[in-house]
């Protein structure tokens, strides 16, 4: 007997993930024992080629008939975006429906409401294509290292701002060259906003440090910052100094509570992260028992994606076969939120000073004040003025935002040109 | 109510694994609701230091005892080896207790009866950590990536001659002193012969083929060879020409079969396998959707190790409280197993050769007679003799077997000095 499938999306995912169930369906039934049937598609217009083929009245564009129908065990979410998204899944999981879902930005703004309305309901609500594309890394976070107690857990989780630092690193090119080059080859979209500005990647940030560390931050409490801003002449500097930048979503667990954050940053050339290029992913998970482990992969696109969605399709059908939750439950508590002023990290600071004696020890003096040590100085000389690249040792947010301040204040120093986080763990 | 354990090893793992299961007992329990509550631990002998404390009457050296007390609701093997270990697996599967074990030598050699024995018991048999230590692999590999259609993977699954080679690259030992410095600092054991000679590593590939293409292979039809004969002048050549050897656990689906082979090999510097140094363990997993995933982590050790069980006993314990099956249960199919001769890969050799006009033509003739191209040639002279560093194409083992004896039989090579595959994807 089949298990019926309905399908809200019809772009790259949802057109990849409809080939897979048709053109694999006997391979998947041979390797796992289930009959899998798409019944349902709903798309927003059904006048567009889809690239499949599906019998007459399988297609829809009343994305809430395919929640509703009868013959629909399952919902697969796909079509991306807060609405309809989040009141059709919240749909299916009250009529006790399992809902596998793709969407990072309903699962990490209405996480807890979704996780409650799925284990009322008793059915899973599964999203390991939200974070990572291809790579499994949901589940293994939740279940397979459900017994750790995770320490820090920091990733390349966004493909086109990876290809775009990865071609200003390596080519010399300038943001705006690189995220037209990105555009032309279809890894940025015409609007590239959520993507460059970190609202995708602090998406991920939230659900990853909600998995890792068992406590909701949620999308909004991420702190952000885009690659909008970066010179490629940091990015030269920093390949000097031995770093590389990448846009990192940061979940942490200290002393004062789970942090999440996403900015650009410099690691260590030979940090795992550091080689990963282009549009791949990779995450790190860190813990006391499990070292540092490792998850890279494609992290987005039609294929990927559909690869990770198909892993849930079959857990949820195990689960409606088995008439029990087989997945574990998303279980959360409150460990509170840090305050990002608390977060400590270690800066790069490219700074234009006068070129004359002392001017060392009146910026040394400014670190000094605010209790930042610094780590090593580099000084470039051109003309009447200098070029200072400082890298400074961690110290908290708000004491190393303090001494920027004092440095603008001090008059010869007549810019603090740029300024970049090092993720690194101090040697 | 608590879920209760039995425990079969009390050494470096099981040691671990008890401390874990005692001190994280409440933070295991409020991230799945489960309490885990270790009864029994077998343990070969008693009058020997644990580093754990248990209630009395816990530990016992009587190890049948742990498997037919009624308390124990699950069986974690930890005490590795085929005897007793195969048949106290079996009787606690029989029992209707589902089992979680790190032993690959045991589901390598008996995984289809172990797999049978299980289904027709309705419980599970769980075995994270018999493939890569602390990285989640196993499950990711059967469940996540289920609905997958994969051609390869490809993993240094051996941290002990990873460390070695490591060394020998980077630091030019010897085999024989690599050796006693991993021994030295307890990356090898006093008798390393189940590392060195890659029969950890088939264990390992036999159960990554089986579960990557749902076909037994079966250690037995795993190729091996070790690193005992590796020359460090063949691995300074390796950097030369762009490489780095790994002792690699390969499994392939070919259009013969499934084959799976252990035996060093040479990388591209730049593939993801190449970075991974010391004793960390890594594995490829590639398809056409997920083009390849990779995962790297600590790869032994009784923490890493300790991890994976734990993540598989809180599956078990899930599943002891649903009352049904929450893991997928192995199917396997018979893919038929691939004559290792058909295997294709590029070689690298180094030839001595007689100095004089003439002779490469000579060897550039038998390698053509017997169907094998030649990528890349490079000499090194030194007096009357010559060194020739050969990389050929791709070509069957069969026919690189008899282009290499057949330039053993000329008389201008005096010697086939070193003989490595390369693992490369041609381009």
């Amino acid at each position: 007997m089949g298990i019926g499938i309905g399908i809200l999306g019809g772009g790259t995912v949802g057109g990849a993930l409809v080939r897979r169930l048709v053109d694999n369906r006997d391979v998947i039934a041979a390797k796992t024992g289930l009959q899998l049937e798409v019944l349902r598609v709903g798309v927003r217009t059904l006048d567009k080629e889809r690239g499949f083929d599906l019998l007459p009245g399988v297609l829809t564009d009343n994305v809430a008939d395919v929640v509703a129908d009868d013959s629909v065990e399952m919902l697969v979410e796909v079509m991306g975006g807060m609405d309809p998204a989040g009141d059709l899944v919240l749909a299916a999981l009250r009529a006790g429906k399992p809902v596998v879902t793709a969407n990072k930005e309903l699962i990490a703004a209405r996480g807890p409401e979704l996780f409650q309305t799925a284990e009322e309901a008793g059915v899973s609500l599964l999203f390991e294509a939200a974070v990572g594309g291809g790579i499994p890394i949901i589940r293994p976070l939740w279940e397979t290292l459900a017994g750790e107690t995770l320490t820090k857990v920091m990733g390349i989780v966004n493909g086109t701002t990876n290809f775009i630092l990865t071609a200003m690193s390596e080519s010399g090119m300038a943001y705006k060259v690189a995220l037209a080059e990105a555009q032309r080859l279809g890894y940025a979209e015409t609007d590239p906003s959520s993507d460059v500005t970190g609202v995708d990647a602090a998406a991920k940030a939230a659900i990853l440090a909600g998995l890792a560390f068992g406590s909701w931050v949620g999308a909004d409490a991420v702190y952000r910052e885009g690659i909008t801003g970066l010179d490629p002449v940091d990015l030269q500097f920093a390949a000097e100094l031995g770093y590389v930048v990448k846009l990192l979503a940061v979940a942490e667990r200290t002393e004062e509570g789970v942090n999440a954050r996403v900015y650009p940053a410099m690691v260590l050339t030979h940090h795992p992260l550091a080689s990963v290029r282009g549009a791949r992913n990779a995450i790190s998970i860190e813990g006391p028992a499990v070292q540092r482990l490792l998850f890279s992969g494609p992290g987005a696109g039609g294929e990927p994606t559909a690869s990770a969605v198909l892993g849930d399709i079959i857990t949820a059908a195990r689960e409606l076969r088995a008439g029990t939750l087989v997945a574990p439950r998303i279980r959360l508590a409150d460990g509170g939120v840090a305050d990002f002023g608390d977060v400590s990290t270690m800066w790069y600071l490219r700074l234009m000073v006068v070129d004359q004696p002392g001017v060392l020890a009146q910026i040394a003096a400014v670190f000094g004040h605010h209790g930042v040590s610094i780590r090593s100085v580099r000084q470039e000389c051109s003309g009447d003025e200098a070029t200072l690249l400082i890298v400074t040792h961690s110290a908290p947010e708000r004491a190393q935002q303090a001494a920027r301040d004092g440095l603008r204040g001090l008059g010869v120093v007549s810019n603090v040109a740029a300024a970049i986080r090092v993720e690194s763990t101090e040697s």
